[in-house]
């Protein structure tokens, strides 16, 4: 399949230009962490370098190690922020794969025993929710 | 929680020491990958570190660059080999967020559109099958 240009109108590259808010758990000169707007579970975060990449299929893969050492980070303090029983990370690539915004990002899930995730395509989470869990994991990653 | 310590008679550990065969679709000094024996769609590819870690919540920051580069690589070369519509990439850190074999692991696994993921439960896959398709990602590999 031919997999598309990136389109630099998606709403991750909005939130990286600034454009549009988002509830930031860390940044660093590559990468933003922000709180996912439909979280599948409580403290759902989404892991996006600042390069330009569709997904991984077509990433600089200068972009990979930075990026993962953050997907690192945010799994352990999320996971501590949440007392959580483990950690789901996903990667979507094209939308027949679960991508439903075309800018490259990671899923990183805090899960409890016996609850399954919600579907992404729920309600939004209220706003000042998603600021006190994006506290919660700024906390475990300054501690 | 206590996520438990890393136990080397795990059955990737043990694939890496040569005690169990697997199909190999690529190997370096720091990484293995190979068929999963009960894939959740054809083409489902584990890329496995060599050095031992539980999961990414304990894994040696420096293990993960080199790791998730594969990832990549097997990534663009399974899509390829299965003319995928996409691929999904998924890593697991205890068992209530999906992980089963506790040696850490990134799942890649080629989609079609509207094909859902078997449950990985399922049964395994035969032999010869699962050969054909390392064969397959070991062209695309090396093409």
């Amino acid at each position: 399949m031919n997999s598309g240009a990136y389109e630099s109108d998606n709403i991750f590259a909005r939130i990286l230009r600034g454009e549009i808010p988002a509830q930031k758990v860390y940044e660093d000169n590559s990468t933003l962490a922000i709180m996912d707007v439909m979280p599948q579970a409580e403290g759902h975060v989404l892991v996006i370098p600042k390069a330009a990449s569709r997904n991984i299929l077509d990433a600089d893969p200068a972009t990979l190690g930075p990026l993962i050492a953050v997907v690192q980070k945010i799994a352990i303090a999320a996971q501590e922020a949440f007392d959580a029983d483990g950690v789901t990370i996903m990667q979507f690539n094209e939308a027949p794969a679960g991508q439903s915004v075309f800018h490259l990002h990671f899923h990183v899930i805090p899960r409890r025993e016996g609850v399954p995730l919600r579907s992404h395509s729920g309600k939004m989470e209220d706003g000042s929710v998603l600021a006190a869990n994006a506290e919660k994991i700024r906390q475990a990653l300054a501690g």
